[in-house]
């Protein structure tokens, strides 16, 4: 293992001389995973006939990490992470930046580089012109459950279930279960539980859960695995997925439609089923679930006695428990929408549940079609307190607070925002796929997919490390 | 499909450049493995902390075959073959020619270009003294279960159940189950059943299967599988490993000593047991067995309701069953020692039954110590023709006929070297391990293996084909 430590200790010092003004990194990854852990599970990376391939890995631990697309790690520690680079630039794409028109030389790919991630789900692609064909994660930490998420990191410390979307950060600290989207940042830290979108110059909505809530959800102590409820929730149903990652091949008794794709790396329970251009990625989880048309269910998504009536998106991280969700409803990153039998949820058509909200029902929710919901949701007046119409939102302009969230700019703005957002990612997961190649998504070139294992080396002082590994396309034209 | 069905048309057109005179390999390549079978299984490699790893993979099929050691397979064919590179040279060895001494510069690697081979060993290392550093197998097809052991081949068929052992070869055919250990060859075509060991200028040690026996036992149609009571054995055991080749990780029940390894790739039902020092290599095939200490079974190994008493070489596909061998036996290469519960056979201390043997015991058969059997054995009076006690061989000089081989020259000479290749297997194989590093050999350095999955492309013009993947040791003074 002596080696393996080395790896960590130099990992440290590297993301510490970024943070120093925040924290002093060592004391959260010296024990968080056990040694023994980081040498126990295999990496494994999609190979499909349309993805570009290209992985190179060195110098690293990647135990049970998942890999697609075009990688590279150096000197870094991935522990059941997953780097989904499917949604990545490609050569010729032509990027806009202000009145510029920027085309890219060659494929974007993924650069990990002196950085832990733990149960990280890294994907999209780099939104920085300035760094157009490189999407890279260097000298930064992120903890379990955490999402890098179109979000170029330098020097960055991300704790549990924090989320990084479409902001390139720059010796940041973002606590648990916090949420940013805000373009660019740098040196600044972001509290636990807030929940901070920001445009600038068209809108900004902040909102912040009260301490002792988030610590019942979500709770994380230096050095220690997070605890709490959604926590809970997870880990009890961490066996489910043994067998799959003991087996090569799996096979499913659910129907999939030719058109949808169910990863062999997902868990199905029970009476499931799923419909034409569904999307289920690896490591979700479907228990007496039922997916629509053009719905999908990404990494760490659980959809549990639950309904999704059609072009749903679940976000990474969502989890859908006893409830019904009406169609084109979207639940974002590491949002917990637990119902239960008593105390269904009912998520009507057109609804945002924003990223992170915590809706753990007291008593039976209904929520309106065409509403937005954050924050802590326990009862009919949180809800009242925490939701609102978007067509009311739409016409709101000035600076105001809506419940516990305070909001300014443009509400036309953000809603314009977030709809875009939402039709551009299911247009990424092939949820309006026709034949062809119209329409063709995430769900249609998922469909055939071989995955392939590394293991560390098993024993002696490279312990836990993985060789170094080279994979790139066969010629096409050799013959 | 579509390349990979260029790839065989141009392993065809190379392999036909050097074996024109003798055969066209069309005709026995292109429907021999169906395009599907190419396309459906994972290769598979072991990573140790002794071995010296580095494996290129380019422009191939690789399904189902193993590797381990250094090797580079370029534009071939490799299916369900076993390519152990564990024997061969290191970087500082010394060989010796004649009376010079020559100093290896770099390891040894395998480097397999333009060849087709199926279910075939490779293993050993070049005894080529002008080819230090590479043992190449170039312009070559092998069929089912032939062996290619310490035999650089440059433009060679060999037909199922051919072993060409410490042989370079240069434009030779190898018939349907002959077996040559002939030092050097070119330009030769060995017929079918034919069992020659030739050593220049000190014995010459010669056989002919009757074709009717032959066929009976393994027979051979171009473009077809072979078919005949041996492969109907191995056939009918085959889905036994399909569990075992569907799981990444193995546990077995047996109770498998520290010095000695079981790979998880090998079979094991019923009532087996493994001593100290044994060794089992993947596609071996234990029911009923006892292993005693130091013995072994290698690649397609079948010991089937038999027991080996301790010191015994079980070689590339010897099989064993409703036998009893005594200490220090030694079983060649695809010999097939068939007893059944009627007709044990007894083999008794010391026994040498030569490569290819096939003893199928119509009575039951009892070996006297210190044997030497070859050739085809169903009753005792097929024994005393076909065998020789090892003393009396010992004191023969001169060319004569001993049964139905004829032999010329030292016997004694004969002997030794089988003697001290025996000794040198068992060594090779860490039969006489103690501790630490003495005795060390594969049955201890295998006992830490993990394994690594390249599947290829699942659909598309590329299906069947592998990725280009190149895998390097980590960097151990990295940190």
């Amino acid at each position: 293992m002596d080696q393996l430590k080395n790896l960590i200790e130099s990992i440290i010092t590297r993301v510490n001389v970024n943070l120093h003004e925040f924290v002093d990194v060592g004391p959260h990854l010296r024990t968080i995973v056990s040694q023994e852990n980081l040498s126990s599970f295999y990496a494994f990376y999609g190979l499909t006939p349309t993805h570009p391939l290209h992985f190179k890995f060195s110098e690293s631990c990647l135990s049970g990490t998942y890999f697609l697309g075009k990688c590279e790690v150096t000197r870094s520690v991935l522990y059941k992470s997953d780097i989904r680079g499917d949604e990545l630039k490609r050569k010729g794409d032509v990027v806009k930046f202000e009145d510029m028109e920027l085309k890219l030389y060659n494929d974007e790919f993924i650069a990990i580089r002196d950085s832990f991630l733990i149960k990280t789900l890294v994907h999209n692609k780099s939104h920085d012109p300035e760094n157009l064909e490189k999407f890279a994660i260097r000298n930064t930490v992120a903890l379990h459950w955490a999402n890098i998420h179109g979000a170029p990191m330098d020097g960055c410390f991300l704790e549990p279930f924090a989320t990084v979307d479409l902001t390139s950060a720059h010796n940041c600290a973002f606590g648990t279960h916090s949420y940013v989207q805000a373009g660019e940042l740098s040196h600044t830290y972001v509290e636990p539980g807030r929940i901070w979108v920001k445009a600038e110059g068209a809108f900004e909505f902040d909102y912040k859960f009260p301490r002792e809530i988030l610590d019942k959800y979500v709770k994380y102590e230096p050095g220690k695995p997070p605890t709490g409820k959604m926590l809970d929730y997870v880990e009890e149903r961490k066996a489910d997925f043994i067998p799959i990652y003991s087996s090569v091949t799996q096979e499913t008794q659910l129907n999939v439609p030719g058109s949808a794709s169910l990863s062999p790396y997902a868990v199905v329970k029970g009476n499931c089923s799923v419909d034409e251009n569904v999307l289920v990625c690896q490591r979700a989880y479907l228990e007496e679930a039922s997916l629509g048309q053009g719905a999908n269910a990404q990494e760490n998504c659980y959809i549990v006695h639950s309904r999704l009536d059609g072009m749903n998106v679940t976000a990474h991280g969502g989890k859908i428990i006893h409830a019904h969700c009406g169609p084109n409803c979207f639940v974002g990153f590491n949002a917990f929408v637990h119902g239960t039998p008593e105390n269904p949820v009912q998520v009507g058509k057109g609804c945002i549940i924003m990223p992170h909200t915590i809706i753990d029902a007291d008593e039976p929710l209904e929520i309106p079609d065409g509403t937005l919901v954050w924050g802590f949701v326990g009862s009919k007046a949180d809800l009242e307190r925490n939701s609102i119409a978007i067509s009311r939102l739409k016409e709101f302009s000035g600076e105001t607070t809506f419940g516990d969230m305070s909001f300014s700019g443009s509400g036309k703005a953000f809603v314009d925002a977030f709809a875009h957002r939402i039709q551009h990612i299911l247009e990424e997961n092939g949820a309006y796929f026709e034949s062809g190649d119209n329409g063709i998504g995430h769900a249609q070139q998922n469909n055939e997919m071989s995955f392939n294992i590394v293991q560390p080396y098993p024993d002696g002082p490279l312990k836990g490390l993985y060789p170094t590994v080279e994979i790139s396309p066969a010629h096409l034209d050799m013959f």
